[in-house]
């Protein structure tokens, strides 16, 4: 095998991922499912925030597919206090992709409409190259990992429709410098809008919430 | 192309990296330079634990190769404070491999014996798959990503040599259950000696440095 084969390997699996992430896209979108692909590194509050923005959006149906290389942590977690969770476990591999999404959701019983929470592997950069069938695509950092991520993984941060800054109430701990911090995000997505906000208490995401809910609205036909 | 294609490929790949890997970690035995391969999720304190590590080295050479996806912030901070350090960008590649730091020792002046830290990608999935010359994995997480990162993401501790779980300063504002962590870290790994540090303070790394001291020690013929 040559450089030009390891090429074209790469290039086919990308170009299936991408059509079944489409076919995904469209089936959850005739049942009006609007789905959150959920992407930051290991330990930055991932399933807290979910299990926060999940209480917040009351009254409207929530699901969660978590995806870890290996145990069932997050989704016993969520059982636990009633949200329907599916495990995904990639024994190694670096990411979620649009086939084992398909097969989750072909798994689940997804009746109602509402929302889809995916929980991506805990990793900055390799989910963040690929489409899984989401609609939007939201990115937690931490204020204790440093305000120079956005430099340093410029394509999660370029790809993301929202961007959250977890563990606000460790700010008084550590240097992190919001303007620098923003000023990184800035140059790579104009658009994304940036929320501060702490796992500790669950008010905290209000305006996240405010956020997806008015997302959703626009999604239904 | 196939499935059996996508492996051979994958298979071929493993096997030239090891191969390029076997022949740097000779190279720098001989120059009785110490390799450190630092693993590590993004913002976990690599590059100010390598820095507090080299000063308490004093005496001893020190050498830094940087890898990043994109920027070259660590290397221009470890540079302004006298350290010799080399940058790779891997423009999007989620790991460093045997390829990258053969040619990055090709361009740097290893003439005098001492230590050599590798800082990869920060990410704690793919990295801790390749081998890429050194002679230890040296492991940071931290106090604030929380005490299940051994049971979803056990590859990196398995494979560890030594484990630092650093923000030990965070440690009365966060939940970390170290009996939790360690029973984790004990059901992968019976060996890595596991230190709790902080960033925020040079000495604090005193049991580490001697332990990399001792390391380099036994190396020497």
């Amino acid at each position: 095998m040559n450089n030009e084969n390891t090429i074209l390997v790469m290039k086919n699996i990308f170009e299936e991922n991408d059509r079944v992430a489409k076919e995904t896209n469209l089936l959850l979108s005739k049942k009006n499912i609007f789905a959150v692909n959920v992407l930051g590194a290991p330990g930055i509050g991932k399933t807290t925030l979910i299990t926060n923005i999940i209480k917040g959006l009351n009254g409207i149906k929530s699901y969660v597919i978590e995806g870890d290389i290996k145990s069932d942590i997050d989704t016993q977690k969520l059982k636990s206090i009633g949200i329907e969770a599916f495990q995904i476990n990639t024994n190694g591999a670096c990411h979620l992709d649009s086939l084992v999404i398909k097969s989750a959701i072909d798994g689940m019983n997804l009746v109602q409409e509402g929302v889809l929470f995916i929980e991506n592997i805990g990793n900055l950069v390799c989910p963040a190259e690929f489409f899984i069938g989401e609609h939007i695509k939201l990115l937690i950092t931490s204020v204790t990992d440093g305000s120079d991520k956005p430099y340093k993984y410029p394509l999660a941060f370029e790809n993301a429709d929202v961007i959250i800054v977890n563990k606000k109430d460790l700010l008084p701990y550590v240097d992190f410098d919001m303007d620098y911090f923003l000023a990184g995000v800035r140059g790579l997505n104009k658009k994304a809008p940036v929320f501060l906000v702490s796992n500790k208490s669950e008010n905290e995401c209000a305006e996240v919430i405010i956020w997806i809910k008015e997302k959703i609205t626009i999604m239904k036909p």
